[in-house]
């Protein structure tokens, strides 16, 4: 019997329209990194769960999607399954029969990279990788278990420069896209000093975890997160005045230079200077989407230890579509020490929501071809297989319908396919070596000699 | 303690040098594809393992990658687990705690997909789909896990015009690629003739698996086989002359002919004129490719009814490139009848080795920008920073090195990632608005106005 066919709750099929659309957002962003001297890499959709394991906290590796072991996967585990498993028991169990997971994102398994192919690679070592990583969250809108992302790094190199090239890539992606930015900038060692003055730099991750959430929720939740944490009034009150300030960011730098001069933030005053040479270089260079250093921003994922971005559509509100930092430390669990990097994901699928509210795909990415040559009988499509042949070595998309079906039926095919123009060669076009083309947007129709097919489509 | 980094065996990372190819090998069948007016799907990596299981035989249901359902996944076993499970137990248990696998090939989650969305698809529909395949095959060498599937497929249509899009799309793509192929041609309801007259119609698929063999072993090998799978010798002795027989293709048609007519097979007939038809068809309208009927080619894959392919390359011995035939019930086991199709499948890592083992790779493919900017100081940098820009717009490659290093330092950089022009901008050249460009392959070196950058690389 039949089955009723669905796939996987969390994971999408892409129909023709859709998937020319990513597509053209991947060759898109695919064409700047090229352009900026990134080389692309792959890495296999598993990893060993040993790689995966421990570098997402906690509440990431139960995020991993793990992949059974083959053969007889359950004879490490017999005599040993309690009689009501939970999910501790489970999640010991699951590591005797899965020894491989899906990967979670693209850094790890990069960093897992350079330090297994450290001695081929070329240092400062510039990647890109657009690849699909898998998370096993609760399917919701917007929220998928199987998604792209879209990162370029740079590894090898602690040069401003490299947070500079990141700015400029946010730049003309975006750009290249027709979307109108806001690039927010901010700085961990900024962040630490803060935690520092606040009297509390142990509490770097608390305090970052919950002032991230300032632009999904209010002030005072995020106050009450951090009282929560046991951080104090006073603290809070010290913080309190920075989230609030007002001020272009030169104002920001300044008055957070006077909040960490004198010894009272090491790190907060060397935060500053990076800040401070970074503003500069966009100044000097020019970036023309809005740039501004937001000391809200956060970012949850803890190897950033200096620049982190986060970068958001103007005209069409869906949160954070790029997003990245500079991190000290990223190899070191892989057993590669001193390897600083800086590295930007831009989110596929949000920009295709970005770009779909804006009515900003570009018409020609439907993918469909340009000239669609009807099916008369055989003598006749044998012409036409000729003519379509030369259309397409000139890089004209063309197709023969393949069944001499009645007229309506092809033209049908046709429009619903969103092909431009129907071609005919009917027994008079034959005898004569023309062509019959129809352009099925304007319902204009000539018939031409077949030396001019080229002229015709090739605009 | 840093552990030493590896990956799952049988996959593979890609350095930039192959990932570089890769996409070369990818974006040109994919280019001929759209040429052809074929459209892009993308499915999930994970189906739902009812969508899987039993398309594949015995064999190919071990083969599936299974994916642990998250959560509390062994509560449904617990009790269950036998003391010394054997691999049949495992089989079973493990279908208790996974409800997903990684796809295994692109065909069925493609029928899968016509099913489900068959209300919003154009028929005939024709997808091509580029994605990667998951088996848990023993690795060895040219077999992996984890490998890239490119496919195109029609559905929806039995024109004959179908089977010669496959012919014509085989010799674009390896036209393109610069390679000479041979495709062999043959039709599934020949071979059921050929049983038929062998008087055991019931063993089709033992004795297409068998001389699917033959290219792989001896003709002795093969009747070896037949024999021990019960077919008798007088049966062997009908099947015998047919795979020695020598001549073209006409003539073996011919041969076919007289075997299967005056009642002595219908199917054999039909499958006789399907290939007359195919042939004629490839002659008027011209293949520059290599085509001939390989009575001996038979492809392990049963779904195939009509006509079969398979194409090697002349040049670089290493099996079969890219394969694929006629089927007329590829959706029935989802609920959807009569739908006729056919497709064909280019196997990308063997393309790979065939352009590598005959140095067909283009030499740009190697995705090196195409200019370095040293890195002489700040105000040099933000210079080049400018120049990088305008070329980056004009779609030249640029970039610029990061850190002010020892120029013997950024040399080597630049020639190890195969750059092949070096820019500095010294004092002097900062002072005249000049840039001095070497050619770093041949030593070449001149000093040039700024305006010039764009036609010096400009190619």
């Amino acid at each position: 019997m039949a089955q009723k066919p669905s796939i996987p709750k969390g994971t999408r099929d892409f129909n023709p329209v859709e998937a020319a659309r990513r597509n053209y957002i991947f060759d898109t962003i695919r064409s700047v990194f090229k352009q900026f001297g990134y080389a692309p890499i792959e890495t296999p959709a598993m990893e060993n769960l040993s790689t995966l394991l421990g570098k997402y906290g906690e509440e990431g590796d139960k995020l991993l999607f793990k992949i059974l072991n083959s053969g007889n996967s359950f004879a490490p585990v017999s005599g040993l399954v309690p009689d009501n498993p939970d999910e501790k028991d489970s999640a010991a169990l699951s590591l005797k029969v899965c020894e491989k997971g899906l990967r979670y994102d693209l850094t790890v398994p990069f960093a897992r990279f350079v330090v297994q192919h450290q001695n081929e690679l070329v240092f400062p070592f510039k990647r890109y990788q657009l690849q699909p990583v898998w998370r096993a969250d609760r399917p919701q809108k917007g929220r998928y278990r199987e998604f792209y992302q879209c990162d370029a790094d740079v590894i090898g190199s602690d040069s401003m420069y490299n947070e500079l090239e990141m700015a400029q890539l946010v730049d003309s992606v975006f750009s290249k896209f027709g979307i109108r930015v806001l690039l927010k900038i901010n700085n961990r060692k900024v962040l630490s000093g803060i935690a520092g003055i606040m009297g509390c730099p142990g509490q770097i991750i608390d305090i970052t975890v919950a002032i991230d959430k300032l632009d999904k929720t209010s002030l005072e939740a995020v106050k009450e997160e951090l009282y929560e944490k046991g951080i104090s009034a006073q603290a809070v009150a010290v913080l309190e005045p920075l989230l609030l300030f007002q001020g272009n960011s030169g104002q920001k730098i300044a008055f957070l230079r006077s909040l960490f001069e004198g010894g009272a933030s090491e790190i907060g005053m060397e935060g500053v200077r990076e800040l401070e040479t970074l503003f500069e270089l966009i100044d000097k260079t020019g970036v023309s989407q809005e740039v501004e250093l937001d000391l809200s921003l956060a970012r949850g994922l803890n190897y950033y230890t200096g620049a982190i971005f986060e970068v958001k559509s103007l005209d069409f509100s869906i949160g954070s579509i790029c997003g990245g930092g500079r991190y000290d430390d990223l190899t070191g669990i892989f057993g590669l020490k001193d390897m600083s990097g800086v590295g930007i994901s831009f989110g596929a699928d949000r920009i295709y929501d970005v770009l779909l509210g804006l009515d900003r795909f570009p018409p020609e990415v439907q993918d469909a071809p340009v000239v669609l040559f009807f099916n008369m009988g055989e003598s006749e499509s044998v012409r036409a297989l000729r003519y379509i042949k030369s259309l397409r070595d000139s890089g004209i998309a063309a197709e023969l319908y393949p069944d001499p079906a009645k007229m309506k039926k092809q033209f049908d095919y046709a429009s619903r396919r969103g092909i431009a123009f129907a071609a005919i060669i009917g027994e008079t076009e034959l005898a004569e070596g023309t062509v019959t083309v129809k352009n099925l947007v304007t319902g204009e129709q000539e018939t031409i000699g077949s030396g001019q097919l080229l002229n015709k489509f090739g605009m």
